[in-house]
């Protein structure tokens, strides 16, 4: 049931398709879905997005027994690939808008209802939806040369990932807001000391420490595993449903904003490459 | 639509009414609120609550981007002024302490439901009410002298502010209760480590460094900002309410009480001056 | 209305029953609750819980102003004692899992509606329940000696004592559920940089500071301090009495699992003497 992985060797992508955005790989109970589009900073094109909610669909009923999500290279994830805005369908951009938040809605939905531990290995820095979405990790392992950033205001928009709700249970509304709100940026350090992030690894011995105590961890009794995080997740899944449609209609006006769209086309100008 | 500003120069009060207890300034897209009864050490009286009150509705609605609660002088705010208790009307102490519990319900409420960014720069010590309505705040910055204090069993007393639901989220409930319940003081640093604060800066680059980190906050897309805020807080305002209502119902009951008329008696009695 | 007590004294019974598995001793207005079987590391047999419910009962009632537990020797608590399932009635293991389910909830649910501060005395090692029923106490004072520990996956269980929701709501979803999933022990300095513990103390003056506190702090207006409590706790309460029966249920089915019987039977056929 398992390709040849790439587990501990970021950079060689084995015998799996190499030039694939998303590469899944499966073994010792561990499937790993890696972002593979390190010139762009594992940004996450729609494509991609698509791809991960596959690999989450399929990692779900694998007989693995845990999920991981990390990236090959420098950056762990970049966020949402600004260049996704420049697509714009017939019914121009309010139908963008429309089907963007609807993309958004089942892609934060599958983080929610995953059944089994979902465990992020940040590699590298973390923007955007990349760390809205680590709330909804059971397990959040980062190299010290991870930073997390959400700048949504700078960008006309507003937080998702449920990230306006567990934000601020996590680490109190004082901090969550100066990040969510002002889009300052954490180191690894901070984010740990705040609960973002697990436990905080020094960079060369980053991918060694990880897989071995992550290879431990799939070897307990995978029933109690299942179950156990289940118990821990059902109490807040109702919620986080209604948060994240909360959230994704709140974005589908904001990116029909002109603060948004005179935003986007300045990076875009700016950056034309990334 | 702004006074001249006295942001930055704390104990001097430009050409607004110097001896107002509360002086409201307008500066950089920033509505200043700031408490300035120094030598009362910036207690609340009766009519001071009425002010802030008042400050935060127009605030709310005028074109400033964000709105600071500070104080003048080197406390932040010592919390209701005991003398309040004194003044006793035609009703008797019941009328009182239900007009009481009015009051702060009023008061509180314009904190929960205020729609923009509310920062709270702590300048130094913070006691009672000014401490236990900070988790309704999106920052507090505090110097390095302040100190955080909940003395209420000591009067006889019980927490208000929202803070018997929000501390708890905030710092774990074994943390809240040695505060909330047993009037254990907080240093600035332990009140970051616990999530209440959200960055402590040296005393003597406090001013400088917290309104040059506003103002660049303050440029950033105002309707983003402002949507972002209520995003994050609208999910709690319901449940935020109720426990307002309740925290006041239970004051109400207590200001009543044996145990509070005798502390605050030998308080007044001890301490005349304050 | 007190035995002679032996209060900082650990390890001298005093007058009262020095074979007791659990002794009660009411002194300075605080009643303590002490598990009492340091020879094998105060594991909580089937009798000891009813005692300490028992216990519970008639401290909430007494004229004392807090309740403390803590444990005698070495360790604190070393969780549920793993002959309790050797016990087997006649209606089998399905029996047996049932009253252990209906025993179980019972237990917690007399922490949950506690009325007075509880206070945890963590003078050593803490295992399984004695670590999940942390988040229903007000206060959590810790030797440095001591750590946290709830191994629940590693003999086929799941979590209980209200951990499932309390812990994640204190440390952050990512840092719950690699303790309450795949079991990593925390130091003291660890589970108090993450809220469960209020403060940690140097082993060799940890019983001298701890009692002075708690003495001092049993002095204050009491009334105040209930109610204070109680408005902490009652907006919660509710809540944890539907997850306290959830996870019941859950360790009920978990108990009868094949994971569990034979990490049982492993566990007990490997450490006889336990």
């Amino acid at each position: 049931t398992s390709e040849s992985s790439s587990q501990g060797k970021p950079g060689t992508d084995g015998k799996q398709s190499g030039h694939d955005a998303v590469v899944v790989t499966s073994e010792d109970g561990i499937t790993k879905i890696m972002l593979n589009r390190p010139a762009k900073k594992n940004s996450v094109t729609t494509q991609m997005y698509h791809e991960i909610m596959l690999a989450l669909e399929a990692a779900g009923k694998d007989d693995s027994a845990m999920t991981v999500l990390t990236g090959n290279g420098d950056y762990y994830c970049s966020g949402n690939d600004l260049n996704n805005f420049t697509d714009i369908p017939p019914g121009g951009i309010e139908e963008k808008a429309k089907n963007s938040a609807i993309l958004l809605r089942k892609f934060v939905d599958c983080f929610i209802d995953f059944p089994k531990p979902l465990i992020a290995v940040v590699n590298g820095p973390a923007v955007g939806i990349s760390v809205t979405i680590l709330g909804l990790f059971d397990i959040v392992y980062a190299t010290d040369r991870a930073t997390f950033h959400t700048p949504f205001t700078h960008l006309g928009i507003s937080p998702e990932g449920c990230s306006s709700y567990i934000f601020p249970k996590i680490m109190g509304p004082a901090k969550a807001a100066e990040m969510l709100i002002f889009g300052k940026k954490l180191t690894a350090r901070e984010a740990c000391a705040q609960g973002l992030v697990t436990e905080v690894f020094p960079d060369s011995t980053f991918q060694k420490e990880v897989w071995t105590r992550l290879k431990a961890y799939s070897k307990l009794p995978q029933n109690a595993v299942r179950i156990s995080k289940q118990l821990i997740r059902n109490t807040e899944k109702e919620k986080l449903h209604a948060v994240n449609a909360e959230e994704c209609l709140v974005l589908q006006s904001r990116w029909q904003s002109d603060e948004c769209v005179n935003a986007v086309s300045n990076f875009l100008s700016r950056k034309p490459k990334l």
